[in-house]
């Protein structure tokens, strides 16, 4: 038997572990761009498939593995992109290999990146569900997460920014989070597997003041291109597997806090209704790593949008509760806005409610 | 009047609300490197302290201002940079100006960074004790700031690493975390006092594997000069602010998660005494946040030192809770170990009370 390839090995041995606890016939699918980590998946997928559970006492069972490829229809070309992944697909013996069609919403307000994001979980959703499947396997990788934490850093939003990508989450299951990207493409060379390059990863001067008819790269391609190999030069080589082992510890925290601050949320909550009503002293007690995430998901149950939901928004809310000098209300994404008055909060959605707040006049009594 | 400068009235506003809380006479210390951000806090201060707590009802009232330069001997001429930051220190008004000389060790185990750090504090602290200073002012910066997020993440070991400088810790206070450096410059620029610029901190390519005559430059320095302009170029201009920002934030989540790991290690200790003994079951059932913090504070107590302590013991501790498969010791710096037996995890300092661990034959019976 011929030696694997290190790099094949790792992808196997990665896919292994987050298959062991499906059943036999359960139904896996690979999400596959035609790019090396996610036909190195893929390839892993189909091999592993076969023999999920093998040990030294039992031959295994088999899981069906197929995969769905989501053509964004983002460049010219790309409906060939997606049939050719879906054809290597099919040469690996994946079973059904689903191509969809998205329409991505190139002016929506979230910015062209999160529209396609959208646009693509969605029908990887769709297909899911349509066949049943146990989970869906993404190749987001070790250098993948390392881009996340650093485009964290650069919104400066606090724990959950810099938190990155979960192992898993719902069907979602992502086995090479512990592999670096180039182990996905010495896998695919090992078997002979040629991949698509995104050709906006590799324009690391493009930004969007760039003029010129190349088209401005995604902010993640630059920090690729641009920031990690500086960060890899300066701080050493282990930089890339430092950023996301701090991804993984500050999930650990922010799944923590975001508990926590849910229960502050709970105890400070004293009316139900259109409005949500928050008691000032219970918030005030509280450790502002707490305070500070109960008045964001405060507002986010008053509807203002989380994207829009600023670190900005929630120093003016934190500062009704903990700098009060009879300041105004706080407006805040989406609409709506907050007061104090006697006492307590008030976070009135859009329109709705806002009669029922004491008028300012009130306010500045307390 | 003549107009002042917005970046020096910047400077001095940020200290006036450092000083607010001292009293008529009290003494508040400068420590005075001679670079511009030391002297701009020094001229702030001299300006500042002759009319703390002023308003539109009250002149307010002195405090009295000194300084303290310490000279770390660590390039030639150090002494003449030390002395000409005396007398500008003097020239502004500071008394007393008090120059200390240290000793710092080159062969140190923690780098000569953190030795030079460990001396200078060492010194600031004995003047502070000698003169019966109220406050000690330190004139890092927003970049200062950002550069040790920067760092911290190269370490890999979560929110308090990520955490950068308190505003005030005892009797330190930074008045300029929230000012740039280039704010600094102008100040002094404004006052027409000119400041020392460190040779180490000009030389981005000079790494440690850099030959030629030139030192090699400070890790921090090279941060600043080759890493945050890329990360401001690519994020956006407002990348340090956010850096810093994420510093404040993962600085209030790391001091409510050390208090939390603190009850959990107080409820888990089974047994007092030379080694500290854990209730595996207790760890099990709490977050992975508290448990890993609970375990490293558990570490440093049976006399690891908190430096060489890394992510990856807190990894190898972690598996003898979580993991569970009859491993055997953990080895510790510091020649601690960590053995499991009994539902119980022993954390043995060097050499002593090691022969009350169970032996190992009887440790992987359970």
């Amino acid at each position: 038997m011929a030696r694997v390839a290190p790099a094949l090995a790792a992808t196997r041995t990665a896919v292994r572990a987050e298959l062991a606890d499906l059943g036999p016939g359960d139904l896996v699918l690979v999400a596959c761009s035609g790019g090396a980590d996610s036909l190195a998946l893929a390839a892993a997928t189909a091999h592993e498939s076969r023999r999920v559970g093998r040990s030294v006492r039992s031959r295994g069972y088999a899981v069906r593995a197929g995969a769905v490829v989501v053509d964004h229809g983002l460049q010219a070309g790309s409906d060939d992109v997606a049939a050719q992944a879906a054809a290597r697909c099919r040469d690996l013996g994946l079973d059904p290999v689903v191509v969809r069609r998205v329409e991505v919403d190139a002016g929506a307000a979230v910015g062209l990146e999160a529209a396609a994001r959208e646009a693509r979980y969605a029908a990887l959703d769709a297909v899911a569900d349509a066949t049943g499947a146990a989970a869906v396997l993404l190749g987001h990788t070790l250098d993948d997460q390392a881009e996340s934490v650093l485009l964290g850093l650069a919104r400066g939003s606090g724990a959950r920014s810099l938190a990155g990508m979960p192992r898993r989450r719902g069907r979602y299951r992502r086995p090479f989070l512990g592999l670096r990207r180039a182990q996905t493409e010495a896998a695919c060379t090992a078997l002979g597997i040629g991949w698509w390059t995104d050709p906006t990863n590799l324009v690391p001067d493009a930004g969007p003041s760039a003029g010129g008819t190349v088209p401005a790269a995604p902010l993640r391609s630059r920090v690729r291109a641009a920031v990690v190999p500086v960060l890899e030069d300066v701080l050493g080589p282990g930089t890339v597997e430092a950023l996301a082992r701090t991804a993984d510890l500050l999930r650990d925290d922010a799944d923590l806090l975001d508990r926590l601050a849910a229960d502050l949320l709970g105890r400070a909550r004293t009316v139900a209704g259109d409005e949500v009503v928050l008691d000032v002293a219970t918030l005030a007690d509280a450790p502002a790593a707490l305070r500070r995430r109960a008045l964001r998901a405060a507002a986010l149950e008053a509807g203002c949008p989380p994207a829009a939901t600023t670190v900005r928004h929630v120093d003016a809310l934190d500062a009704l509760v903990v700098s009060w000098s009879g300041q105004g209300p706080v407006h805040l994404p989406g609409d709506a806005r907050a007061r104090r008055a006697c006492g307590r909060l008030f976070l009135a959605p859009a329109r709705a409610g806002r009669d029922r707040v004491p008028p300012a006049s009130a306010t500045t009594q307390e």
